[in-house]
């Protein structure tokens, strides 16, 4: 499964987040219903060896494999994709050339410039994954900074790129606001719909980050193609303070 | 802080349980408000690497860290303890003798036949660990089976043992039901009466396993001296199960 | 699919062996057409953290999970099933009650003695793994000492005992000759047929392991239920050495 | 505890030095006394998995962590940030725009460019850590060539860089001499207190990488508000030399 | 033993390559009579503290330590040579400036800028391996890209360039051809004989990877002073398949 | 090199021991002249995948390499051995069945019971190891408790026992008085005379854990063949140590 098929079936995705390294906690978290799950390279505290040992996790099912990069770089990116991600998120995608930059290695020549030997990606995928991989792997920039912002249109209109990611936490901090997941009636919340609204113009997908399965659906609802609630690291924290709390008589 | 200083206070223990072998996962488990976590080597899937790192964790905060092993095996109990563990269930003794054997490795000599050389319990609990461990470990002897709870006597009244744990999956198992966490009104519940009542008569503490915080509290108020809630890999698997399905509506 | 599955259907299992320690070179054994992958943790330079990378690596396909531990103790027999092995193959097993020990490991009461905690079994064998474990899990007695094959009657004739796996170098040693694979001819070729033959008239599945895949071919011939055939490290020390010596003109 | 309240009190940093990827080394060293700790990844043996493990281990103790990065890239320098590094070293700061480049990373907007996501350092150093983290964190430019020296004014003028560290080593490389530590009466001795003069004028802090507590003690008495003595991979293989020679009668 | 040693005694180099981050398979790779032994970075699937295990097990014997770095980028390329290789093979090399840029990286002031720090070369390859190193250290340009083809003279006249390595499925691609290894008859073998030819014009060594000692053999005597045959990767999958297909009839 | 090749070229063997996890750790110590190394997997955080990567770095010396198993288990016994361990160390053998359970696990049939699989010692220590292995590795009986002292004849006159090995800490531990290295004046020094005197009667060899250099030598003097001086985790203390105390004047 890809995330073109899904999208292409009509639905959004829905997806997990990986911040905990350990393919034991990955394999709880691919088993609960999710189409995709994102291995965090950046602010997960995760290495390339444990993203690998992760992404094998998510192959005992078939749950979509993506990962988001610690910032650009060619070599994190292709090293990602030859592993055998589907998905790579991008973080700080502020102009044109950057995303240019970004979507060019993950296309072989002559759409870009990703050096051959997909190593895991052959093996798990089929045996006819180069020829498909230009299709199969989908490209998101991470939309969230008030240059970004500034550069949309530049941004989505490159042809290569297949999808925006918007992370409201930085778009917050960069507008001038406090980090915060869900925004609602504040400018982070009018960048987000407008971010929304010039990738559709521009026929590209859009993902956001949220805080909440109730925001996600609504973000779904408003026409986000991809929505990403809660993560592994959360999920033991929330988990484990209100257990605390109840055994006190919190709750 | 050890598991006695605690009793003496005059409270119970709450215990939260380790499964995933991550040193991050232990983190934020350490930050939730528990007394002590136990690292659990027998049903987790953790090997004695995986269990230093997490005990490092445990130690970033004041916490009391706990292992329980695989089974019993003198290398493996004394490993845990040299490694700094305050705390050490012990699966499956059915015997006194069984029981002898395990508590008889978490003392030095002349009270037992613990190897000196406790490299990190000496790092990290003081320089005068050696003089006190004695003291300072507790040991938990695993209740678990028919004929534990026959010889439930003469396994508590062994002087050096500190404690039992129940397991009542098992102990549900040995009396010919399904496995099950929190029973009530049933053989199993009559026997975890049992065996805290013949504990508590021999002057030891009693531990227990459950499956939620109220079943927690109940234990605390017969009597239980710690009980266990929850665990990292439960947390995550419950967490991400539930958003999934509030997302798609279901809850 | 189980190992009893397989032979039910009428075919013999074809087993390969895993000494590398490292997920990706299960991964590529994995996709080679193998009915099942065996993670040597007796010969193997695995450890336990090691099995479970390896038993996930596996997992990414439908081949059968099976481990050798590397001797009979209760723990590493049971933390290994938990993790997901269907097969244990237990190392020098010289009498019925040896057998006997070993196979109460993997049964839960009443049946036998595994402990409860079915941790990554029941999350990727199915939610109803515990009520099936018991018939899931293929226990593989060793039998490669003289003593064995002077209790082989005794041993075989166990009921919880599922099969034998022969141990042909072992089982030379112990008989007087150099441990040499796939013999003909000799008192090793000789005592394997025989042991063939008991397990047989105790209604037991016999599995030997072998240093060809003509010789595999042959013993399946002569009524044997599961073959070993060449190993990861094999395969990359032959396939090197043949390499380099093409380079030469060796070839 | 951070370097700014250190200094504030009025004394230096005594830090120490981690080239060892092991948690247990590092929790030996940071028993010993050190106000600091810094795990190289630039020239010692560490991937940055290590250095979280290494970073968790000196959590156990109040010692304030730091790590020097290989080389400068935003994702490494801001990965080791959101781990919990409260100060960063960067090697080969030539230029007020690369000095600029790397202050960024280390502050949120509008006084930088850092991506949100504190994960473990929100953990570990309180709720309100991203309130406080462009304070707390302290990054440290790394003077050590003849174009380094040269734009000194340039680089130490930088409103958001805290402090420089000296290299002695490639300094001394750089301007034609040997690699050494502990210069005296040469031109690395007088580039040395050049940069601290320099450093102090705009009033910014300095730091020296030392090879003996004496030349330390001596640079700290001249106005280094850091200095770095030793490291665990010396002191093993200095302690283990003088063990050999000292048996051997060579002591 | 270096490069250069073997090339001054007038032999070409037969370079084996590493995908398995396994210090056993790498072992197991080193006693089979390779010149060479590479750290695939790229598109293996390794890291850092991986690549530090590999050159730890390949240094049991006497075989050249080589790494290939995933892309470009000077912290990656000067932590390889720190931790003991002893040849760099640097992707996707494109112009003089991209050929100057790797290649300084490895030689020390005032040859390049090379940071002094080696931890784990010092220790294994000599006290006086500082002074030596910029000789003993061989740089490979990855020449891959239509681009490379252009600036091929320019790249391969800069002096301090040791050598070119050839990647004929990069080059395939950028010349419109499908990734292949091992090309007759085609723009991309007559682009290979033509970097061979500038290389040597200049004065340079030039490597290349092939798919098969046959061919590399005929590069051998094309030339060509380093060939690359197999990996272990592909000796697991090509001699487990063997197996396989031997047991079921098909050979 | 073997154990007794040096013993036969009438010299003493200096032992250093390894209890920090870490191969890089390791080849330090591996270069400053030991004649041998212990991995210490009882008292040292280390696992056998950590063994494992220590004897791997140890062979890229020509340093005997020798394991400290856990407890006496004849799985770890063998896998150590298996990994190239010439030396194996057994904690607390107290009779003359536990050292002969003991050292029938390093010697093939008929001598012993050591199963056939010598994976990584075959690789390393030549074609023929598994016909020269009994002879090759030599077993330390433990002598540390007042049982093992009263049993000292009926132990040391084992044919298949190499060597002793006193642990003075246990012993004095196990005869009332505090643990401590290198005792004089006392029974613990006393009792350690006459195990190396019953030792020498029987014809074999003994060894000593020290803690100076002069207290290892005068074991020689007096007659012990193999001494243990110092650790890596002890250099790293008391260089540390030694450094922050000279920084502050403490010296």
């Amino acid at each position: 499964m890809t995330f073109k098929q899904i999208w292409e079936s009509g639905r959004a995705v829905l997806n997990g987040w990986l911040s905990v390294p350990a393919g034991f906690a990955t394999e709880l978290m691919a088993r609960q219903g999710w189409d995709s799950l994102t291995v965090d390279m950046q602010h997960g505290l995760i290495e390339y060896g444990d993203a690998v040992r992760m992404l094998t996790a998510i192959t005992t099912t078939g749950v979509i494999p993506m990962v988001r990069v610690p910032w650009f770089e060619p070599g994190i990116v292709m090293k990602s994709i030859d592993a055998g991600a589907l998905g790579v998120i991008c973080p700080m995608i502020n102009s044109r050339a950057e995303a240019e930059a970004f979507v060019s290695c993950l296309r072989y020549a002559p759409r870009g410039r990703r050096s051959y030997g997909p190593i895991r990606a052959a093996l798990i995928h089929g045996a006819d994954y180069a020829q498909r991989a230009n299709d199969m792997v989908t490209g998101f920039a991470m939309i969230e900074t008030r240059a970004a912002l500034e550069a949309i249109d530049d941004i989505v209109s490159l042809p290569e790129l297949d999808a925006v990611y918007i992370g409201p936490s930085d778009l917050a901090l960069s507008l001038g606001e406090a980090p915060r997941f869900d925004p609602v009636d504040s400018p982070v919340h009018d960048a987000i719909l407008h971010i929304l609204a010039r990738a559709k113009h521009h026929g590209k997908r859009a993902a956001v980050h949220t805080g909440s399965a109730a925001y996600a659906r609504k973000m779904v609802d408003a026409g986000f193609d991809l929505v990403t609630v809660g993560s592994d690291a959360a999920f033991i924290a929330q988990g484990a303070s209100a257990a605390v709390q109840a055994f006190h008589g919190g709750t």
